[in-house]
């Protein structure tokens, strides 16, 4: 049996790390070490160096791995994601039986948290179709809660809704009725440019819980032209990004 | 100057604290301790016991009080629960004042993330109106990251909204359009029974995090009235309860 256990590392900071993520890997057989690219290098980097400062159970072994690339040429996302998906759970497998076979503990290191935009549920999912798996899961900070601790902020009005979207269903959809709050997340293109930016605040947040962490708050109408440059600038810099923002209107009157 | 750390603590479980949050708990001159009454004096156990096990630095010190209660009886809600985030502060104000002056680092343990449907950013708000105050967020594991955990499901399907909301919302409103997932937390009366059980899922916890954790997961016609009935019976046993849960409409066809 392999005892996967799927383990939330927050956004970069190692003090992100919880007393039961750093139990888990040191419980690990293998962790399992995702690489993805040059353009975020870094970030395996910073991974890497989470292992080297909280695993003290020298019998841990590491396994790093080429991820397989997403087809952004196919036009129908949904079915590209799901080919993705497929190939990453294909990698996992072979690296997990090239190294201990169909019995171990087996760590994975997740960005954030496995609940939030993250495929490990469900590639982890392919994998026990394939290999006798139990799942656990360890929670971890995720960047929406980096985001608001570094502005001090409620996330929520009180006893009001908040709707957690993508750039491109806020782009397509515009802003929906059922909420005054918007946590935006994978949105390459800056959607709230095309929000009437009257009476919205944003608090905005890249790299966050990176020693390059950037933040910006304000008004939307006063910030939001510096928060697109400054989004372009950084990009341009590290060659990637990874950023997050909040929405809010302010009641009429 | 009162340097002011609202830390989150996850759910009760020791290993939900970052390492952030106990290098912050003992950095602090003063840890704030709020009791919340005798139906919740095993919450102030487990905080008592996490303080025990990770403060070691022996120049903490703690102070215990009383939390002012909510005037329930006031028929305007939110004016109501303005009136007692004030009383609070004052409470806030005075304990902090006699034990460290106008300044000092004081600690302040947050169940799960001050950003989830938590006052304390708001009450720490009111206090820098009164002291000269810095507030510093450390974020925390929230019940929904447990929650999703425990169910071992991602929050959202791919690329697809997230609402997260109240049972007062839901009730009053319906299940809005615009998302197919939803959030329910302070939900005293199992709002999901009045919705049309057809082609719904929830996954529902109580106690999250806590040794006397229970969780239920299935299709809503399946298993509302067995979440309905073991809340009541929870409830009765413990004094209290605190619970969340996921509703997801499944894709049509």
């Amino acid at each position: 049996m392999i005892a996967l256990s799927l383990i939330g590392i927050g956004t970069g900071n190692p003090d992100h790390l919880t007393l039961a993520a750093i139990k888990a890997l040191n419980r690990a057989d293998l962790i399992l070490l995702p690489l993805k690219g040059a353009d975020k290098a870094d970030l395996a980097d910073v991974r890497r160096q989470i292992i080297a400062e909280v695993v003290t159970n020298p019998a841990v072994r590491v396994a790093a791995f080429d991820m397989p690339r997403r087809d952004t040429a196919n036009p129908d996302y949904t079915a590209g994601v799901e080919a993705w998906h497929d190939a990453i759970g294909v990698v996992w497998r072979e690296t997990i039986e090239a190294h201990v076979g169909r019995s171990g503990r087996v760590a994975l290191l997740v960005w954030g948290d496995p609940l939030l935009y993250d495929s490990t549920l469900r590639i982890a999912g392919r994998l026990a179709r394939e290999l006798p798996v139990t799942i656990e899961v360890v929670p971890g900070i995720t960047s929406l809660q980096v985001l608001t601790a570094a502005h001090a902020i409620p996330l929520n009005a009180i006893g009001a809704n908040v709707l957690i979207t993508t750039g491109r269903q806020l782009t397509d959809g515009g802003w929906p009725d059922a909420a005054d709050t918007l946590v935006v997340m994978l949105d390459g293109d800056c959607a709230f440019r095309h929000l009437a930016p009257e009476g919205v605040d944003i608090w905005w947040g890249a790299y966050l819980g990176l020693p390059e962490a950037i933040t910006i708050g304000g008004r939307l109408a006063d910030v939001g032209p510096r928060i697109i440059a400054t989004r372009a600038d950084a990009r341009a810099r590290h060659g990637w990004i990874m950023d997050i923002y909040m929405l809010r209107r302010r009641p009429a009157g």
